[in-house]
């Protein structure tokens, strides 16, 4: 009773397939499960699409048809419970668990990156790092040794990391990427300012900082 | 001659109304405009559209569609003036001459942009910084004086920003976002995990570095 739809005990308890998931669908349950976590942090047990969707800024319809791929979780008098919806999305996501994350490239970017809790908030957790600088090979940086770029073949299988992000210099960057496909990385989050064509069966996103303070700088125009 | 279509002076010169550009246009010039300095560095001169095409990404009749805009630079015989098409795109973006940004918070994340290159090197420059730590306010950073949170109507309008980067904490964004548009800011860049509603005029642009890594994390997945 006051379920929307009919229960559907295989969808609730294993998701929708995740070939069947768009990426776009998946960019917006990422958002739905930050949302819900904050949520259940300040002590939310339920909350109603159109409030969800409110958070969220989309559609309500929007919302409702992405949380339809795993069956139904709204009741009609209190909503969709918080707990139970993040961690359905956490599950189809990968994050339900911890994910072994390989970073390469130790400047001050990647050092930050390296001690960002937001990261290991969402399950993710830097276990192994790389860099070419002779410098920084053999020191510990937050707990973890750098090792040289060159050992990657030997050490990173090690970690069964799929999950890489690249802090690193413009140079070489095409060796890198092809190095981690090598060991098992299937995806990739790319901050160096430079784009590398994807080796088969891998996803790379960047991440352009400047790109989007160019498109901020032609928002603040004047004469827009 | 040689030309693919008529040359128009007007469009030469000043590029099209920024009123009528739409955004995702305006992503995909700013990063022509990446590619067109790299060339221009590497000393390559002229580059036809269907190379400029590959190296960013996009079907070669997108880019000549999104080039058109500024009327005709190419040529038949040689394709894209490299650094005429460079300077025009920066005109439009507004990133032909150096714009000051304000910097709010110098946590890790601050410091690291403060230092980044990739700012100065596109004309971006972090002219004001300000933090609401007692333990940072006065103290120099990479050049810049920190000033207290609090004293933004006195400080910021003085340096004329338009944009603003925020890599403070959570608590209180709204207010920083409140002062930030009082003050004449009209586009933010938002590192902070965290969704603002921006006042009317201003544009935020969110960086969810965790949430990228969520939609890869559902990439990585062995079941894909």
């Amino acid at each position: 009773m006051g379920e929307l739809d009919a229960p559907d005990r295989d969808a609730r308890e294993d998701g929708p397939s995740p070939r069947r998931v768009p990426l776009q669908t998946v960019t917006r349950l990422s958002l739905y499960r930050k949302i819900l976590v904050e949520l259940h942090h300040e002590g939310v047990e339920h909350v109603f699409s159109h409030r969800l969707a409110e958070l969220a800024g989309v559609h309500p319809a929007q919302l409702r048809r992405d949380l339809s791929l795993f069956g139904s979780f709204g009741s009609v008098s209190r909503g969709y419970d918080v707990f139970s919806l993040s961690r359905t999305i956490g599950r189809l996501l990968g994050t339900d668990r911890v994910q072994v994350v390989a970073l390469v490239g130790l400047g001050n970017l990647g050092r930050t990156l390296l001690t960002y809790r937001g990261f290991e908030e969402r399950g993710f957790h830097f276990g192994v790092v790389f860099d070419r600088d002779p410098e920084k090979v053999g020191r510990v940086y937050a707990g973890r040794r750098c090792h040289p770029v060159e050992e990657m073949e030997r050490v990173l299988p090690e970690y069964g990391a799929r999950i890489a992000v690249l802090a690193c210099g413009p140079v070489g960057l095409e060796t890198v990427v092809e190095r981690l496909a090598r060991c098992g990385v299937r995806a990739i989050l790319n901050f160096v300012p430079r784009h590398v064509a994807p080796p088969p069966g891998v996803h790379i996103e960047d991440v352009d900082i400047s790109g989007k303070l160019e498109m901020l700088s032609f928002l603040a125009r004047e004469d827009r």
